[in-house]
């Protein structure tokens, strides 16, 4: 139950109570944000953006923290994302560990850990609190809203919860809604989560944490967020060093197989389990027809926005590249100059965060049109 | 550590010791068979087919089995595989739990099951097993092998071993080596039953069954083995009804996540988990290129057929489609007249089970041309 807090993480109080969609609410709740760049005089300069499920507020390096960022290489002095020109802000998602009021957060009704006695989260009041941080920060209009993959799903919400809130959106790896693939991959990685009997319940402490079923849930995350025509060429059939084999006759053979030991290494026990259990399902329940009668395209529709861009990849298998152009038809019928891009990155769903050769010059030559 | 072995199931004695490649050898070992059709006097319309990971001998209906088969569509009187023209012989792999030696049968050396002492199992040794088979039953060349899946891996190493064991080969939704998104998927399925307490490194019984592992391992397969469009038109974002929902807040709620309990609850206990470890990692080991200094393609052009075909689907990204192109294109750089056919199935790996449509004018045509 140990929250993860980048240094120099800032925080807005939430309204309280902070009503939650499918009832409950949170008193006393926060938002972790951070900034980078200057907020002009007209207050017309500021970007916001919304993350994936496990990234922390701090986006990228500054003086506060000079710590590389998640988008260290989209984000800052002359990069895509130009904080010369624009002042972003980035909140981590509520629902969190790293800041945010979430699960992992002491209720101040008992001064107990939440747990899963922490209301149901769903993406739209991750949305609704990102809208209390931008408000807060004096701001009444974005110049653009972008969202990464959750935080694609997010935005969207964030621009149909509140109109006129931005001028511009950039889709990046998002959704308007969960498919099947998707929600059984997540119910999987839930599951085996849930499995662990160090999970007991959502009631684990260091001692006792439900390390195999994070590792187990990571690794499926990973598997399906990069492709399997990447690691053909990363990995091929490389086998492990003999030293590094394990004892174990069904133990690491292949380098793949290390690839992911290696990523739930740097997983668990830095993201709070249940935590993960509500930003996962909170995915799987997001539709945004729902807001529509169940017509996800008139939902998109109306967003009122002046320009638009949704960019994805090829090789993504849980957000996959038809969802990124229904958000562009989407919003095009909605009357915004809206653009898809689909780009041929090898790495699957996570290519926004490392290819940046590609994914850097869409974005800043959407921004250099602002 | 029960075997599931279907009624009038035949069986053949393999020689003994029978070498394993990896090492060790069995003693007093046999193969589970079935067989349809007669075997005519020239001994030249005999048909292999070798299955994928779970299935049995008993592909389809026979007189002293009229229970439906696992390819029941595709196989008997006048079917795709017709058996008033065939002698068709189904094997059930070597290291399985349905008739055929494995890890769940016993060894005779002590009376006791093998569980992890069952020697390590290879592709190949499935496919020098099924080769004792057939020269069991009198046939010197076969007509057709028929590979699907794991089977596909099987029916190469057969062909490559035994040069002149057959004159044709259709290679279903195969490959000639497993690729690293195929091995990390089947990596986290052993992992998933490793895992659970209840295997025990292998020493579990039925009371003390790695149930949580085996239905893990099962729905990951599942997800893998269809297709996400296929999925997104049968499933789209259904909610279960009210009264299917499980009380746990993260429990079952859409139809996607009841398919893969249902999928689950029709494997767990119906297959031994020591034989799917087996099984399943002899599928990450298997690389034809071993056999022409690391050069799948010289590999493949070292097996001489006079027709062969090799088919898969787009949706398959378990077994993706290049594999299936792979296999044609070196066939037929070893003189083979070969044929790569891809199928527009949107069902996944799996396809070849389910649509049959597609799959049986395919395997029916290429068998009217022999």
């Amino acid at each position: 139950m140990t929250e993860f807090i980048p240094a120099a993480t800032k925080f807005v109080a939430l309204s309280s109570p902070f009503a939650m969609k499918r009832g409950g609410a949170l008193h006393g709740a926060r938002m972790a944000y951070e900034t980078w760049g200057t907020l002009n005089a007209a207050r017309d300069n500021a970007v916001l953006i919304l993350t994936g499920l496990s990234p922390n507020a701090h986006a990228t390096s500054s003086e506060a923290n000079p710590e590389p960022g998640w988008w260290q290489a989209m984000l800052g002095h002359s990069k895509p994302i130009d904080s010369d020109r624009w002042f972003v802000i980035c909140v981590n998602s509520l629902g969190s560990c790293k800041g945010s009021t979430g699960p992992a957060s002491i209720d101040p009704a008992n001064g107990l850990a939440y747990r899963l006695d922490f209301p149901e989260l769903s993406v739209e009041d991750g949305a609704n609190a990102a809208f209390e941080v931008v408000r807060a920060l004096g701001i009444d209009t974005l110049a653009c809203v972008i969202g990464n993959s959750m935080g694609g799903m997010t935005a969207l919400a964030y621009l149909l919860l509140h109109p006129g809130s931005a001028r511009s959106h950039v889709n990046v790896s998002g959704s308007a809604r969960a498919l099947p693939f998707s929600i059984a991959i997540r119910s999987l990685q839930r599951e085996a989560i849930r499995l662990d009997p160090s999970w007991n319940h959502g009631d684990y402490d260091e001692d006792h944490y439900p390390e195999s079923g994070m590792r187990m849930a990571r690794k499926l995350g990973v598997v399906t967020y990069r492709s399997a025509m990447e690691w053909d060429g990363r990995f091929g059939r490389v086998r492990l060093d003999s030293e590094c084999r394990e004892d174990d006759p069904f133990g690491l053979e292949f380098e793949v197989e290390r690839y992911l030991e290696g990523h739930a290494n740097r997983f668990v026990r830095k993201f709070d389990p249940n935590c993960y259990l509500y930003l996962s399902r909170s995915m799987d329940w997001f539709d945004l027809a729902e807001y529509a009668s169940g017509n996800v395209s008139a939902a998109l529709a109306r967003i009122k926005l002046k320009k638009a861009l949704a960019i994805g990849v090829h090789t993504d298998i849980l957000f996959p590249l038809q969802q990124q152009e229904q958000i562009a038809d989407g919003l095009r019928a909605g009357g915004a100059e809206a653009a898809f891009l689909p780009l041929p990155s090898p790495q699957g769903h996570d290519a926004f965060l490392v290819d940046i050769e590609r994914f850097g010059p869409a974005i800043a030559d959407f921004l250099a049109q602002l």
